[in-house]
């Protein structure tokens, strides 16, 4: 077992900085995969939104590069539910600027309840996969996998042992999946879930561009929420929204978001993840 | 003076995330130990929350592995209290998957304010220790020794300089200790302290499953809170936790907790660090 | 292009931790400069707020050590505002305690909207800077220039490439500069401005204490804000204030903070960032 040429540990979980237990999976990875870098995707998932874990994940994926994902938003912790961890199909470039050195592997660890499977899609799909054995009888606490199961195991991979020398092959068809974001799209119309607000208030609807032109939208739009509606012009950054006015650009992650200057957009049209939004052009349903 | 084999600098202060407090700490560490792991454990203790921290310390100080802990919660900054530095009596295994290389020392630099010796405790007890000297006069602004006394000497000791160069030796039995949390055990009864509610409001308590085997509880017991009782049944995860119910879970620290599931049980109880719960068997105490 | 000797990369910015862009910046620049140290400085600064983040990053420069700062608080993000990467003038100073190694280079790389220059002056000044281009025609959403443009040319002047390569040479005499935060001072009173409110409540002042030497002020002082006045004590440590009682110390900047023992001073006067607050003698306006 050697040291990987490159790459990184990445944590993505639900336990919030308040407590220790982001602290502990990091040391526990350093301890077991010495001078691995650590890299927190973050820690403020909303607690056992699995959902939003693997939003958030998705997003971030194609950025990564090679090494471990740790991801744990895990209410089913200690039950029956399958600790999982599984190498996407192709190797990651490792350096983009400029272009440099050999691509490598970039697997996932974690609990199989849907948490994953977007994130290795945007990376091009599943390789092989394993089951990773539970606690030992007796070990005492089952209640915190991210510390016990999942980072030992990222550890060893990024060590660089073999995969299936951790748990049992796993038909990555079978893993849990989560109901994909709502999208409809008709033309004149496009109804599409609210997949992320972001600390700014930027509302990231399931549309992306594609999804606008295939509806035959232009320039200018009116966006329902709940009954009420609202005109938005699409821009290229937020600095151009008018200020008072609505936005709606293509976000740094290729997706329609509704969006404010220095406001959030999420608060003028009081909307949350999961709300369904309604966009239409101007022509057919203009306040 | 040689780079240690292995082994981190950890990070556990009340400096919160929003000032750049900790990541001055950081760069410090960084500067002076060039290439050292930076583990943060948290950095969001309750402000001057001295027990807090000792207790948050102590749960992450078995999983640590080598390195050096510098730990930050002092409301008395500035003042006579000592600033130490302390080793653990027995070296740490450096790698637990399998196991593997040499085992490295373990040392917690801090104030001298209670903040370090349960987490000590936890490590096997302490070896050598001195006191820092404090700032040299007119060094200016005494009000951020974590950046100016605790990251410079950790990152000595980091780097392999002798804990004795550090300072003067100190009998670590003089260091200042907290008042224990509240425990009490008789037949059929626990009184114990809340220690921590977590992100999720899980309630750990001070005891043990061995204090509720010697109190002779059974599966099935009855919480009392400020005169209010609640039933709660042992289970060993949160999943198993029947929709509006109590748990009692032993955690993963070893201490019994009390939860729900997918909900906070310390919104339940009503109850936060410091407050004492009865715990009794059903059939003495049963609502 | 070789991999330089030593120093981190520093990051602080306003994308907070709720969300995964702290994560996805961290992971680019391990991706294209790995090994790099990474120390988050802080992602915390309130959305938008230039000015807050220049404070923190002025506050934090003189202690970083070598390395290269991405700074991101960019309301401007994607229009014809410039993005930058500029030197210090004078190569930093690597190990502290005790002395040693190479001095090494210290890169700030951002927008160019004000957050940069003060953290420079608190390293010496500018030495050479270039524009870094914008990102190419039709590469998609244009509201992510940390992950898209500042991280990977952290990442390029990490592994050692020239400055120069990264883009046309830029006069640092022409970035933005924010309004200098208010300081009068007249004999027997200080006029300042609230700088900064830290999370433990205390409030730091522009002025220093060479200004209260210039007004003439003593060890007692009266502190008038929005017409209300305070007594406060010149001190050296936050436990040396009296409870109930408002302190005046030289905090770990240098600047003139006023504080309370355990409780936060902001609350007790009232006062946040860009309020002003008035020092006087208490020979001329005691209460």
């Amino acid at each position: 077992v050697t040291r990987r040429a490159a790459g990184s540990v990445f944590l993505l979980t639900d336990y919030g900085s308040a407590d220790e237990f982001a602290g502990v999976v990091r040391a526990v990875v350093q301890r077991n995969a010495p001078g691995a870098p650590v890299v927190d995707i973050t820690h403020e998932v909303a607690p056992f939104d699995v959902r939003a874990g693997a939003l958030a994940l998705c997003r971030a994926a194609p950025h990564l590069g090679p090494g471990v994902v740790v991801a744990v938003v895990d209410p089913g912790v200690g039950t029956s539910r399958r600790a999982v961890a599984v190498r996407a199909a192709f190797p990651v470039p490792t350096r983009l600027v400029p272009p440099g050195t050999e691509p490598g592997t970039l697997d996932f660890v974690g609990p199989d309840n849907g948490l994953l499977p977007w994130a290795i899609d945007a990376v091009g799909g599943a390789g092989p996969a394993v089951r990773l054995p539970g606690r030992p009888a007796g070990a005492g606490g089952a209640t915190f996998d991210g510390r016990d199961i999942f980072a030992p195991a990222a550890a060893r991979l990024w060590r660089g042992e073999p995969l299936a020398d951790l748990g049992d092959d796993l038909d990555p068809g079978t893993l849990e999946r989560l109901a994909p974001p709502r999208l409809a799209v008709a033309p004149g119309v496009l109804e599409a879930e609210v997949q992320w607000v972001d600390r700014f208030g930027n509302v990231q609807l399931a549309a992306r561009p594609a999804d606008a032109r295939h509806a035959g939208l232009g320039a200018e739009v009116v966006v329902t929420v709940a009954g009420v509606t609202h005109r938005a012009r699409t821009v290229d950054t937020f600095a151009a929204v008018e200020p008072a006015a609505l936005g709606l650009v293509t976000d740094a992650n290729g997706h329609l978001s509704l969006v404010c200057n220095r406001r959030s957009a999420a608060t003028v049209l009081g909307v949350g993840p999961g709300d369904v939004v309604t966009v239409r052009g101007t022509q057919d349903g203009a306040p």
